[in-house]
């Protein structure tokens, strides 16, 4: 089997597996972490120590992370707490992506809706990069009545990364709050959350090799943040509910695994995604990869055969068990074009043909020889099907 | 080691445990259960089957079912949900009963001072439970301007039961939504959502034995959720997030062994424990035992030797490797009555004084003969010095 879908959700690395067995085997240490017994005091101390082992390998401070279900909770939290500190200082205006996850574009839209705050749509250029100096225009002309700005880090669909460090500097001048969605780009890349300049980052434990169920948001000023969910005074009172302190073990193992042993992988994985890219236009010259010109996560591709819809070759690999999507996990039962391509001026022809082939830093050598081999064979059954005119084969 | 902190966090019993040690080994099925491709769908099934096992244990339909990181999520979105729905309807006033987990007490009084509603607390008898004439008396004169009444099912401090069918059938009589905490109950006496009457009940998997990290909502009628968790339209649009499956999948395993096989050990484990509070009080006339006229969980036993501190009886059972709290994880380390026992008009000598033992369905047999001799060793040992004029030892 041939796993591709990293970017929807990336298996448990092997590291984790290993550690969940023993960690979960009858009889292994449980507890309330918040019980006052020394059982619960030691749940607490290896959870705290988990927090400080994934600041290390985020560049963060242990006090910056606040323990969460997921990206998209943490995504709630920190648009919440956005909101609630623009609200106090009568700011009405987000400048937001065209590209972001539904995570951020449906609050964006929720608070736009309910609250009446004007959105900025920031587009992005054909590259899949967003335009940086029409968010510098902005910031001039807006700042004064800026609540945020949001612009993820790397995108789930292309694997385009942002100019994060850029945005945070032009957000540090006219003292604007930055909040990027790192989702797709921690452990897939370098990511020092200090360096980054960003006020808030997220991650999600499933997207980097953790066991599924809990995430994280990673705070310049924890301080700033606002409870949504209401509990007993959990994570300082910035996140109620007993910790899932699971969770946050295996995001430690996960993310230590990533720094290392795995990470110095991402550049023969590139290198083997390089040669399966050029091998695949070689053959068929029709294909487009999308976002091919900007910085790329090392291990996304995202490419269509106009005309050759994306669902038929994501089942013909299927069917040679090779697991891919056509878009993202959330939105990929929709037959449209997705925002993120509509934002690079992408036709519907190569929109609907797109097929995502993400892999992991930990996913085995190799891998991108099958992937090459399974696209070939899908290609040459779909093409004199739909394309006949193109059909040598 | 005897566990007896039940109600803070149970162990994954012994069926999880063992699920999980295969669910979670190398090479076990993983995927967004979103995605498209067949291993995404084959989670998907494997998630929705699991619901509709929670669902029949729980006396629900699978649809009622929405799933969220723990209780307090749920909470967080069952009142999120019922303050949107109230404020449409212009109405105003919130009855919450005064022994409520901080979950829901502190989301109430978040809403009393940010959106200006009005709480009628309820107060309990001394025995522990809600004064439910007066919850008729205040539904006669308010139910055209109340959003909603709260009351748990049962008190984690106490395990009072609360007359929970009969607040259902007044607040069906009024025509006020109902919402009941019912975490404390869930898997420690007979539960059935739909004959219970409530519209909104809760679960958390780390109460039930199942992997902590998850819960659930229990709806009448879902739709009626508002979206707190803003994602990418997962559970219906109810609760943003990819989906924490394998929580969900121990929630299944935990419910269903607690139906099929640990549900007719509570009988017993009420009797030892009736035993074990007879035994205690006959050498310690002094003890006080909390809510005792009232009808309590077969598991919970919350007693008081007026003069000795809770904590130090917490210590010398720890000391004998006996695990215990003083009053809930959440407000133990707060050396003060708690507002569950303030509200059952108990005087502070008693209120300092108070220790929690709580066992689960699962408990092995035979536990309380281990927590009777760790409790008179303890009592021995504390009385001649901090009651001297009572010691007969």
């Amino acid at each position: 089997m041939i796993y591709a879908d990293y970017n929807g959700s990336a298996p448990p690395c092997l590291e984790v597996c290993e550690y969940l067995q023993k960690r979960l085997a009858p009889g292994a240490p449980f507890a309330n972490p918040n019980a006052i017994h020394k059982l619960g005091k030691k749940i607490f101390l290896g959870m705290e120590n988990a927090r400080a082992v994934c600041a290390k390998n985020l560049g963060a401070k242990p006090f910056q992370l606040t323990l969460t279900s997921g990206a998209t909770e943490a995504i709630s939290i920190v648009m919440h707490s956005l909101i609630e500190q623009a609200t106090s200082l009568q700011k009405k205006t987000i400048i937001c992506s065209s590209i972001e996850h539904s995570a951020v574009h449906r609050s964006v839209q929720y608070y736009e809706e309910k609250y009446g705050f004007r959105v900025l749509w920031l587009p992005t250029l054909p590259s899949g990069v967003v335009d940086i100096n029409m968010l510098e225009t902005w910031l001039i002309a807006h700042h004064k009545d800026l609540a945020f700005v949001t612009v993820m880090a790397a995108n789930n669909e292309t694997g385009v990364i942002q100019p994060y460090r850029e945005i945070s500097e032009f957000c540090q001048r006219y003292n604007v709050p930055y909040f990027s969605d790192t989702t797709q780009i921690i452990a897939k890349d370098d990511f020092h959350f200090i360096d980054s300049g960003m006020d808030y980052a997220v991650l999600s434990s499933h997207k980097v090799g953790a066991l599924i169920g809990s995430g994280l948001i990673l705070s310049k000023n924890p301080e700033n943040l606002r409870e949504l969910i209401i509990g007993g005074g959990q994570e300082k009172y910035k996140r109620g509910g007993t910790q899932n302190y699971i969770g946050m073990e295996t995001m430690a193992v996960a993310l230590k695994a990533f720094q290392e042993k795995y990470k110095e992988r991402l550049k023969d994985l590139k290198e083997e995604r390089i040669q399966f890219e050029a091998q695949i236009k070689k053959m068929f010259p029709q294909v487009v990869i999308l976002g091919e010109e900007a910085e790329r996560l090392a291990t996304t591709t995202y490419l269509s055969y106009p005309g050759i819809h994306g669902q038929a070759v994501q089942i013909e690999l299927e069917c040679q068990d090779i697991f891919v999507t056509t878009s993202s996990a959330c939105s990929d039962n929709l037959p449209v074009t997705s925002k993120v391509l509509k934002s690079m001026n992408i036709n519907d022809s190569i929109g609907r043909g797109v097929v995502r082939i993400s892999v992991g830093a930990c996913a085995p050598f190799g891998i991108y020889q099958h992937i090459t081999e399974g696209l070939v064979k899908a290609y040459k059954k779909l093409i004199p099907i739909n394309c006949p005119e193109q059909s040598q084969f």
